[in-house]
């Protein structure tokens, strides 16, 4: 009995380690809202393989499931569109990553760009965890048990989809049949948002994120903090707009173009002040966040609601990984039971 | 709600990478025919753990998970003593191996003493699976699942209690709490058996093992076969007892002490030819053996008996490894559903 064919799924997840921010919502929940209009859409909070790198951090982790499960429904994403679960509570994920591990080396592992870029950031250099070298394993799990084949990412992953197909060819070779499916990368053609210091990247733990919780002074203060041109000290000065936090805000979020092209230009010839453009800014992300942080703190007044709408998910997500799980496991004979 | 409080529990298990021989017998299968009498006792069919190391074999893993529980029953392992069990179809063992992944650095498993020899001996060198490279942490899962406290190996298996009794002290330490218990290594008093060509251990693989199934025939074939003293060309020449595989046998199949005692004088000082050693041997084993193969054939016409036994241990495993499970991702805070 195979399992049932599945509409093109879409899978996606966040490591809970903190509240989302802006960065998230620009760079991957907005395109989950789309998506879940269009196609199955899984979304599941990754509290295992936050573990991964939070050995000791595991109340944090734990914590954090709900904040991200409240920031999720705060924005949008309906739990009746998309299946939201928690990894933990799919034991499948476990089984299946333990057959996929048999089916990469070592040194493929610590070849992964991702991996290698990663484990520089944290600092482990010879004393990688087991478990943080072999989490693109487990990724892959995540991916082909549910059978997905659309995959959301940020170009810095695209090196998990790539190992992530290696092990489903590795896995259908060896079993002589086609039981899990290749994936392929649905890359963003949003810019990413920088950090509000003008890093690359928005991140809680660098201290230059928003969160979509973040109060609206909270925001105010973010948007009056926000790098610009250190150079344009007088506002009748001419400014820059290339590497400005708040121009590169702005293309995201002031939906009038004309208006945001003439701001460019004026402030590129100088007269334009910076606070005349963090206002502005600042208007549009209240408005954004507005909403949200009402959403959110409706949904955080029912928090048996909210785990009751995560164990809906987690049911329904372990139906469609147990069916992959006892096809791989017939795959490899380990159906003894029938 | 703890788990019950359970006496001490010995734990042990084959890789079912096919029938089991001598070697086993004297080696661990007697002991736990002991053993059952006096504690609790596990035994398991590690058919995961032997996948580590057989990618592209794993119908044989399959095959012999049926086969290996046929020695055990043929020998006088006695399910309703013994707990007997399939690994791969107790999945709370891959979800705690997951967790106790991360407490472990890759350096560390490349630096112990059994991964290290067994990975010479495979031939891997850089291409190490990850899975194999990891099996001693699913190795400790294992053992802590059960919480088992008693592990009967050979001395080449200590460095493997020694990684478990290590990740036992990380987790409890990064929970702040003793969730699972340090084992011992009860190693075996009776001297190896070698093979029947000398080599310092008996093994399929290297096809100088009696199986526990052999025929009448092939036990006096490889009676006939086995290495003695080169130099002892002539019964009525001095004979060479050390590194002697007959003498080896003897001394553990030959019950009377005295008349072994009598044999190696003779055979030390001439007029003792092989052929008669042989034939002293050959009757041992073939009374020991002849009833094993009787047992196995009875217990191998019911196929579905043996299926519903192992079913049967499956599921009691599955209570206790289930349990011990909930107890390490409560102390993880991964209890979200209570």
């Amino acid at each position: 009995m195979p399992c049932p064919t599945l509409e093109p799924t879409v899978l996606t997840g966040d490591r809970p380690t903190g509240p989302l921010h802006l960065g998230h919502f620009v760079g991957s929940l907005r395109t989950r809202i789309e998506l879940q209009h269009e196609t199955r859409q899984f979304l599941f909070l990754a509290d295992a393989q936050a573990l991964t790198d939070n050995v000791g951090r595991h109340q944090k982790v734990a914590d954090n499931v709900v904040e991200v499960a409240l920031d999720y429904l705060a924005v949008g994403i309906d739990p009746d569109r998309s299946t939201i679960f928690i990894q933990s509570q799919v034991p499948e994920l476990a089984e299946l990553s333990q057959y996929l591990l048999n089916l990469v080396t070592v040194s493929r592992l610590e070849r992964n760009p991702t991996i290698k870029e990663e484990i520089r950031q944290r600092g482990f250099e010879r004393d990688i965890p087991a478990g943080f070298l072999t989490y693109p394993v487990s990724q892959a799990a995540d991916i082909t048990a549910f059978k997905a084949t659309r995959i959301p990412v940020g170009d810095d992953q695209l090196p998990m989809i790539e190992q992530t197909n290696e092990l489903v060819r590795k896995f259908n070779n060896a079993v002589g049949r086609d039981v899990l499916l290749e994936c392929e990368a649905i890359l963003s053609s949003v810019p990413r948002l920088p950090g509000i210091d003008g890093k690359a990247k928005m991140s809680k733990s660098l201290g230059n994120a928003i969160a979509l919780n973040a109060s609206e002074d909270e925001i105010t203060r973010a948007v009056r903090m926000m790098y610009t041109d250190p150079n344009h000290l007088r506002a009748q000065d001419p400014g820059q707009v290339e590497g400005n936090v708040v121009f590169a805000f702005l293309d995201v979020f002031e939906p009038d173009a004309e208006k945001l092209s003439a701001l460019k230009a004026h402030y590129r010839r100088g007269g334009l002040g910076d606070s005349v453009l963090k206002r502005i800014l600042d208007r549009h992300l209240q408005e954004l966040l507005g909403p949200i942080r009402t959403e959110r703190r409706r949904f955080a007044n029912d928090r048996e609601e909210i785990l009751a709408m995560l164990r809906k998910g987690t049911v329904r997500a372990r139906e469609v990984a147990a069916c992959t799980l006892s096809e791989v496991k017939a795959a490899l004979g380990l159906n003894y039971f029938g």
